[in-house]
């Protein structure tokens, strides 16, 4: 595997700040539109996004041999369609492109001119088109919370939870990209000292922080993918956030799993992060006891360490940070989830999202969600500007963020951003 | 609503045999393709496809205006995101081709030969692309039934199974046409008696009888469709079986809901029979007592007289009926599961597909799964070659069928027919 654009002495000819999330090792993908170009895709590269329409267009990539049209899409669908290696090639290319002593693109004034586009001119869109998105409930401190506040404290975790990576289908239309306001959804809930349900916008709007991987490539229907092999079909990761009415929750919930309370929407960061930038933070996860059954077992480092923040903004004050967890914390890892849905013949398809469920680390303060911070209405957040929150009120933005620290440079998901509106009339 | 189509006075020049599920006026729509032909879509009447690419190539259907390559595709989506108004004009236009009494198709032998194929020679494929696939539970014969087995025969509904249409998310990347194979799936069981979870392929393989319909037209998120306005987005029906491994399902549904356990395959019939078809079969469903909050209350007939059945066809023996039931029987109805589904703003899109759950009628005779009919295990289900059946076994086949009966002709869905085949090594 040669992941030359993860050298770590490179730097580019594009200015990258300090703290950038966007250095010349990371490379993400994604799909922007200006006032004057279509949806296509791009590069993060400090702040700029590099048109890769341009680059396809004007033979900077040719060597490639990609097909014609491949990025001036308003989806990443088709590009990943190609395969990991394929992805990883242009990757590759990228980089030798932007690195300081190439001058092919850095010396061509109009290339530079055209294809290097300031942040501040592009909106970004949804990466990929969403085929179909699944969401795990991997991390055991997340499902530990749940279990103490709605099940048996001394019997938290319910007996499958330890053999298998428990999972939902969630709904794909209503999956957002960050900065698309979230309006509060209307429900039925019911009190548990009421007689009768009623209608009404969600009292209890949480989030639930969590991060994503997206697929390349499509599974014969009635194969299954190895957990040896999964990552092969994991082309990269972005942030999740799971939008949760937990009164309309707890009320339909029971028999068949989460369905209008999750399904108003869901929103994710713009770039997807390869897995391939992601190589140099693998760590071990925590230790499967008791140990899973042959189809779940993996060898090798299959967690990644990557520090995740969750931050509430009111209206008019400033941004509080009130989580700071790890995604190295979840029990099950990705190519186990993976192996997991497809082991009955499930096939997979590009686009599709698999998430992880809320990302909850060991101690109070690195907990997901608004549920288990303030664990469950009894312990309210305060915020900088005084106020305090059980769960996320009309007009404050809640915002993720993530990055990777290398000791020279971060690989960042940059975040995502969602305004939450009033319910309609 | 002018559904000139529905007349049931109307007789066709094309022969239709007296027990034809594909009367003229019936017309359902499909996609199909030949040894020649490419996918593309076609209307049923009696024993032959009509092709309507054919025709909107070839001057028939000018007077609509219909955008040119709207019917050869490889799914109706594009036709079907044109509304349930165009929709209805193409089938009253179609009807209006075929009628007896007119000779324009009729008397053009070589637009006969090349637009009117014997069924025969053409496959069926799988007439949407499904964008979203949601599955409800809304019989209450069969909540019941579960119930009873599973939780507390006394208290066999949970709490809020009359207040909302009960629903979960469903894979659609594993919707099959009729025909298809289904690979007995391998997945994680425990039985009550293990210490430990064992892997391997299902032992309790269940088909599900269900029906499903399928949206036209798509809403932008945050808004939702009222119960009156909900039929308008429906264009169509078909059968639909939802596979089940019963002891995987067991295993894994809490608390997130089923997954594996239906995820590696669910069958739809071919043919998208119109509401529109439909209407002369409208019945009141079952009263809704408690009565339901007003964002679900409805007026008129929104339930349908469809009858249906299950069979069973073993490999070397013949067919045999083990269940008749009828979709009139369902407690909640289509426009309160499309109500409910967008009332917290959830974007519908064209092409989604929304099963009923398995619909179970009043007696012993007419449940919907093998589950019921064979009541856990402790019944078992006598075939006419002798043998006995409490799930389905390798190389039997389920045949699910259904049609509403008029007092001149049927309007039918045709078949879903599926053949299991082993698990795989």
């Amino acid at each position: 595997m040669n992941i030359a654009a993860n050298n770590p002495e490179l730097k580019s000819w594009v200015n990258v700040p300090e703290d950038s999330h966007f250095p010349i090792q990371n490379l993400p993908f994604g799909i922007f539109k200006t006032k004057y170009l279509n949806p296509g895709a791009c590069v993060a590269i400090g702040n700029k996004v590099l048109d890769l329409t341009y680059l396809n267009n004007n033979g900077f990539l040719d060597d490639l041999g990609l097909p014609q049209g491949l990025f001036n899409q308003a989806s990443l669908n088709d590009f990943f369609r190609l395969g990991k290696k394929r992805v990883r090639e242009v990757r590759n290319k990228v980089s030798n492109l932007l690195r300081h002593d190439n001058p092919e693109l850095r010396n061509n004034s109009i290339a530079v001119e055209m294809a290097l586009i300031d942040m501040k001119e592009v909106e970004m869109l949804l990466p990929v088109y969403v085929q179909n998105y699944t969401d795990f409930y991997s991390s055991i401190e997340h499902a530990t919370n749940v279990g103490i506040m709605f099940r048996d404290p001394a019997n938290a975790l319910l007996p499958n939870w330890k053999h298998l990576p428990v999972g939902y289908h969630g709904r794909a239309s209503s999956i957002v990209v960050s900065g698309t306001p979230v309006i509060r959804p209307k429900g039925q809930t019911k009190a548990p000292d009421q007689e009768m349900p009623v209608f009404g916008p969600t009292k209890r709007l949480d989030f639930e922080l969590e991060m994503a991987f997206i697929t390349c490539g499509d599974t014969v229907q009635g194969e299954s993918v190895t957990v040896a092999d999964a990552e092969d079909m994991i082309v990269g990761m972005v942030l999740f956030n799971d939008w949760s009415a937990r009164d309309v929750q707890v009320w339909e919930y029971v028999p068949l799993g989460p369905f209008l309370a999750k399904n108003f929407s869901s929103s994710v960061s713009p770039w997807v992060v390869t897995l391939d930038a992601l190589e140099p933070f693998r760590v071990q996860g925590p230790v499967q006891d008791p140990p899973v059954l042959p189809y779940l077992q993996f060898k090798g480092k299959r967690n990644f360490d990557i520090q995740l923040s969750a931050a509430i903004q009111p209206e008019k004050g400033p941004n509080t940070v009130i989580s700071n967890t790890n995604f190295k914390h979840m029990y099950w890892n990705m190519a186990q989830q993976l192996a997991h849905h497809s082991v009955n013949g499930c096939n997979i398809e590009t686009g599709d999202m698999y998430a992880s469920g809320t990302i909850s680390g060991p101690t109070p303060d690195s907990y997901g969600s608004m549920l288990e911070l303030a664990w469950k209405g009894t312990k309210p957040i305060k915020l900088a500007d005084g106020s305090e929150r059980i769960f996320i009120n009309d007009h404050d933005e809640v915002i993720i963020s993530g990055y990777a620290q290398h000791a020279k440079y971060k690989i960042g998901f940059g975040e995502v951003r969602s305004k939450i509106l009033p319910a309609t009339k």
